[in-house]
């Protein structure tokens, strides 16, 4: 799985297609979807146009989607995943992640689809009772059938990580985390690492990944983009203050999916392997851990934009 | 159940059975005990004996136990509870938790009882793959024979109880954690409470109860009996440190459970709710909160006195 992917979260579907199609261009092999995002038909008509026109083949592509809330209930993870094969229009899925450890009541797709943070009764949450256990069991018999390649999890923490590993008959490959200088966990890291599961990061700019999203928390920490330490760092390498924080990430052996749709950002975040932190550095950017957390359920009815 | 326990955690096998026999004659009711705290038959002899000469009656007394690591296992359970109820010579276990979320390989009782951290390899943890949903399942239906009253978990933390809440038929009543000062977790506690979950705090000293199992973390704090803080709020309520810890606990409706062998020690920690901090007092100790942690299974091989 390569190092560098593309983030498809918020990228408007009017531009999705092009924007995929010019990443594969430029180089991108793996694109971070999910049936939330919203994109997932144009993502597919993208994939679709570059392999049709040679760019690339369907094999050297990492193809991503990742099951939400709503549809933990074994019944539903099949027709969810179904659903975004379809709407992807492939064969199959290579990385398929549970998207959050958190159960949602089924809203039906002629409801509402994507169904964001909606459990059909306004802002109210309405969990539904599926241990993660089966959520995962169904997500192992697809994967059976070969129509997933790899599975992973997203935004779980250490004793649940645990508890999963006891259980899965399929180990979760990836751990895909909110992960920046900000927030870096690095407990966690060394015991998904050591369990032998790889680490994603979303998220590598922190703050900036939240500012469209009118995320109260942004203006009480500093840009990353703007904060001294990354930015005399670029400047020593010579490169942007977002190639230190991707280069932070990634000299580490955490990937990273940072989004973007403007042409020389999408260059700049794939070609940012050419240049290592020294020991020194790392340390800098390791101090600047604040366990700050913008993706957070527990604040998700306080931000109403957020999903 | 009584906000006012007594820990059985530490207090050796030749003074336990005096020791709740002389609690109960204090006025003691709840008796925390653990499988792994290794003086389950002394607790039944002074418990017994405490009914025997008619201090108390069975029903007035709610007699706590745990399954530990190495019985996770669906079989094991069974086995393990067995035992604890039999060692205790009762009839049924008014609360019984599970331990920790950790399951370890399974130790015959005939090779190791109570086991530590002791999976059958020297120094080395060996895990058991048995999903908490798996344990819980065996005790639901130990509690449907009625041998046990309530069912707890302790030292779980958020992810992994919303998770066990979807897949519970039984829910956990109460959630026992390590819980003082130094190491508040608000979010947790209004999570839990908000999930009718009740909470017991264990080591409401914070360091103190640590200190003769020489954890390296004792020497990085200071001892909450001489917080500044603490003491001048005892010093106002003309009562101890140790009574305003307790009672900055029971106050917010958290059952406490102090371990003490010295019988002035023992009827201070009870009786210690005829005061109450104010609004100010309650917000200078929330103050105190370092998130500072000294059970902690990631440092468990460091500690080799520790269990």
């Amino acid at each position: 799985m390569p190092l560098v992917g593309l983030g498809l979260w918020k990228i408007p579907t009017d531009i999705t297609a092009q924007v995929v199609y010019d990443a594969i261009k430029i180089g991108y092999r793996l694109f971070d979807g999910a049936t939330e995002y919203g994109n997932e038909k144009q993502v597919g008509q993208g994939v679709k146009k570059a392999i049709a026109d040679g760019l690339v083949k369907r094999e050297e592509l990492t193809i991503v989607s990742k099951l939400w809330n709503n549809f933990h209930h074994p019944d539903n993870v099949k027709k969810a995943f179904a659903r975004s094969l379809s709407d992807l229009d492939l064969e199959y899925i290579d990385i398929y992640y549970i998207h959050f450890p958190i159960a949602f009541k089924f809203v039906p797709f002629e409801e509402r689809y994507p169904t964001g943070l909606y459990c059909g009764d306004g802002d109210n949450f309405h969990y539904e009772d599926v241990p993660i256990i089966e959520t995962w069991r169904a997500l192992e018999k697809i994967a059976d059938e070969g129509k997933i390649k790899t599975l992973g999890i997203s935004n779980f923490t250490g004793s649940l990580i645990q508890d999963l590993l006891r259980g899965a008959r399929i180990k979760p490959s990836l751990l895909q985390i909110e992960h920046h200088a900000y927030l870096q966990q690095p407990r966690l890291i060394e015991y998904v690492q050591s369990a032998g599961i790889n680490v994603v990061a979303y998220s590598t700019f922190g703050p900036a990944s939240f500012i469209e999203l009118n995320h109260p928390k942004v203006k009480e920490v500093g840009a990353l983009f703007e904060n001294a330490t990354v930015v005399e760092v670029a400047k020593k390498h010579n490169v942007t203050p977002a190639q230190v924080l991707l280069r932070w990430t990634t000299q580490r052996g955490i990937a990273v999916i940072p989004k973007s749709s403007k042409p020389e950002r999408l260059e700049t975040n794939l070609k940012h392997e050419h240049f290592d932190l020294s020991e020194e550095e790392l340390k800098q950017i390791a101090a600047l851990d604040i366990s700050y957390r913008f993706n957070d359920p527990w604040n998700w009815d306080k931000i109403p934009t957020f999903v």
